[in-house]
């Protein structure tokens, strides 16, 4: 019972600050930030000392830039190469600048073929050249061939290492070649049984394994619905399989059938954060590389498109607004009400937008159900701009004593809100079907069209109905 | 090699259909609907016959809702209560209501504890006494157990069968005893080792077990970073570990430190897909229930909440612009141009605002470097104000033939976007200190900010400037 004692220690400390969950707590953080302040770089070495690797990749990343160049430089010699895998693609590139090539391809020779790929892949050509130069060829075929497939595939995501036995074997059989080989992966999770052209024909979970008497055939116990990647699969794609088969890890087969890597949920869950991140900095309109590590410049750059894009939109409402110049001058009260019609419009159409961008990314929203679906948001859109016409209707009535102006915005308001609801489940389905994304800049068209169509009407119909 | 064949077509077809990467392929859903739409219900259960569970509720989901009633209605038989846990909470209520409960009573007692949790605490108070009061009192028990947990805890989302044995055996005792035992969980990853008390005190992976000789103890090749959560720890904590440390399974223990359940990293992907929907979806201003599924009622409901705060903020902005009226009936190309001020500082709020709640949620962003962040965004945002300054500057100018009005409208911008990077960074790293969730309601906030500011800024020159 010796080996208790540490772990109920563990144990208290876990339960004892709820926010300490994974190591890094704000105590240490705000320590070694001290240490390193004070130019005491051994101290701050030395508070780092036992960290998860995981957990220093967190503290470097929230480091000041100069602070993370002096502990980088403490930590030279033992730095843990799986820290490089973890660490951001922004943070990661300085960090690399630092420590030099030569110290990175001893690094990349010494993480997993997958970490290994994530790693190299982010350099710039020359520099992946000169890290997979000085690898050892078996390393080096492996991230090459590893590289060859392409961006965001399967490929790129498994791991070459793969636990497969004969399909013809026992249990027993099993068990013994696992005891004796030193090539399995560290972890793994499934045992994939191949044909003698090393094709994948079944797989056995690890608990099915051991739950099972030695005489007994893997092909007895063996599941027949195993779900086979190939290699050039979109990784969003395999992240969905994963997620709606509860799937641990998974065979990945090349062009030929045969059985090359293996995928297991680990990269799975990292996958489903990316792709989460771009839905949802795409909708807001921000670059994916925009994240608190970018630098400054990076950031103003990623920000100036989708500003200028919606600046391009804005320029078009004001156009718009101009050919009404002489009924604002006489009733000014309409340029006062103008920003409530392009804001309910905007707030509807990303509304609606959001939902359809979700919808489409959970394969719920296809060609076989879009009509239903733009027709609910458009009955959402008249129920909402009905009950909105009134309100606003009123509203506008009171403040300016004009019950003609009042009825005006409010028949604004209903057709912007239609017009929100159908636009706004259109055009992500409309972009999804011609191979874009449908998140991207989105908001910007929306928001443009909204803008134009409520100020069109509303003082379109002000023109008409009260001067 | 008989086992093959059917593999080997398996393989095929799922390398012909790319989009067929789940089994349910957008063929089959309209041949279904087709046969539910000719009333050939029979037709359409034997289209439906062979496919997993999973694929199955999203079938369901996906068909119009008198089609839905009918093909449950024949269903109804051999209707598999994997698929309940499936199910959108939207549509599960509508399928469990059809079903009736004493229907559910039988299903929820064939589900695993973490899924019959999943269905029990979606249903009316009333339902889940009858549904419980329908249980055997063993299962009863466990399912009232998991409820008494807080919403969205760790104790909610754990499997109560746990893979446990006493620390000091050897590998050799816990395969013999896996062999026989017959109450372990259906599918498992680790060994968690217990000491008398049954208290975790490590964990082995299935993996290690295999590959390791029979006489060698289990604690000398247990993990000893294994990470323990408390029944109390929320889902959001839990799943940032898992993905923090790459794990597959993680002991759960009660307040006394008794082993009490697992939570299994497929429980965690769903968890994560949540978070990030409520993330997404507050910051659009959508309610967590709003999806394809919910009845027009509902989203109009949902949608009105959001779209009233945001009328609110709109009319503040109307307000702002009537102390100005004088001002605009002279120079009217003010209220053309005021829609360039309101885009370009609500684009910038929301840009910023989206990279810090996506920091916050990851743990990136924290007190310790919340001032340099802001900083960082009140750079950004001057770089940027600067070149749209100019931009929209000369805009303004060449278009109304007024170099004055092209200055006020600059410096109006450059404000704006410094205020939006201010008040965008700011805003989620406040809420968040005093316990609000950052995305909520923020995005009506800040367009509010940026509109008041714009507009004041911009009509207050200009009124002082050009008149």
């Amino acid at each position: 019972m010796t080996v208790a004692a540490p772990q109920n220690d563990q144990l208290e400390l876990n339960m004892e600050k709820s926010e300490d969950i994974a190591g890094l707590s704000p105590e240490l953080m705000a320590s070694v930030n001290e240490a390193l302040e004070d130019g005491k770089t051994d101290l701050a070495k030395l508070l780092v000392d036992t960290l998860h690797y995981a957990d220093l990749a967190d503290l470097l990343e929230g480091l000041r830039h100069d602070h993370r160049e002096g502990l980088v430089d403490a930590l030279r010699n033992e730095f843990d190469p799986n820290i490089l895998a973890e660490l951001d693609d922004n943070v990661r590139e300085r960090v690399i600048d630092q420590l030099g090539l030569r110290h990175i391809a001893v690094a990349v020779a010494e993480l997993e073929t997958d970490d290994a790929v994530e790693v190299v892949e982010e350099l710039e050509a020359e520099e992946q050249k000169e890290v997979l130069e000085a690898l050892p060829i078996g390393e080096r075929t492996l991230i090459e061939e590893g590289l060859s497939y392409p961006e965001d595939s399967a490929g790129r995501l498994m791991q070459r290492a793969v636990a497969a036995v004969p399909s013809h074997w026992t249990v027993g059989q099993a068990i013994d070649y696992m005891r004796d080989d030193d090539d399995l992966p560290r972890d793994f999770f499934d045992l994939f049984l191949v044909d003698p052209r090393h094709r994948p024909v079944g797989s056995v979970a690890l608990s099915r394994v051991v739950k099972t008497q030695r005489h007994v055939a893997l092909s007895a116990i063996m599941n027949s619905e195993m779900k086979i990647i190939p290699v050039a699969m979109d990784q969003e794609d395999a992240a969905f399989l994963f997620r709606q088969r509860d799937l641990i890890s998974a065979p990945v087969i090349d062009d030929s059938g045969r059985l090359v890597g293996v995928i297991t949920v680990d990269d799975i869950v990292d996958v489903i954060h990316e792709e989460h991140e771009e839905d949802i900095m795409r909708l807001a309109g921000v670059g994916e590389e925009d994240d608190l590590y970018a630098a400054v410049i990076d950031t103003t750059k990623s920000r100036f498109t989708w500003l200028l894009i919606h600046l391009f939109a804005a320029i078009l409402a004001a156009f718009v607004i101009s050919f009404f110049a002489e009924t604002i001058e006489q009733l000014v009260a309409l340029a006062i009400l103008m920003p409530i019609v392009a804001t309910m419009g905007g707030t509807a159409s990303v509304q609606t937008l959001t939902v359809a961008v979700r919808a489409i990314a959970m394969k719920e929203l296809t060609p076989a159900n879009a009509v239903r679906t733009i027709g609910k948001e458009i009955v959402v859109g008249i129920l909402n701009g009905f009950i909105f016409a009134v309100l606003i209707g009123v509203v506008a009535w009171l403040w300016f004593d004009n019950p003609a102006l009042g009825g005006v915005i409010g028949l604004a308001i209903i057709l912007n809100l239609v017009v929100a609801g159908m636009a706004g489940s259109m055009l992500p389905v409309f972009l999804q079907k011609y191979g874009f994304d449908p998140a991207v800049a989105s908001s910007a068209f929306l928001t443009s069209i909204t803008d134009v169509v409520g100020f069109y009407v509303f003082l379109g119909l002000a023109s008409l109905l009260l001067l």
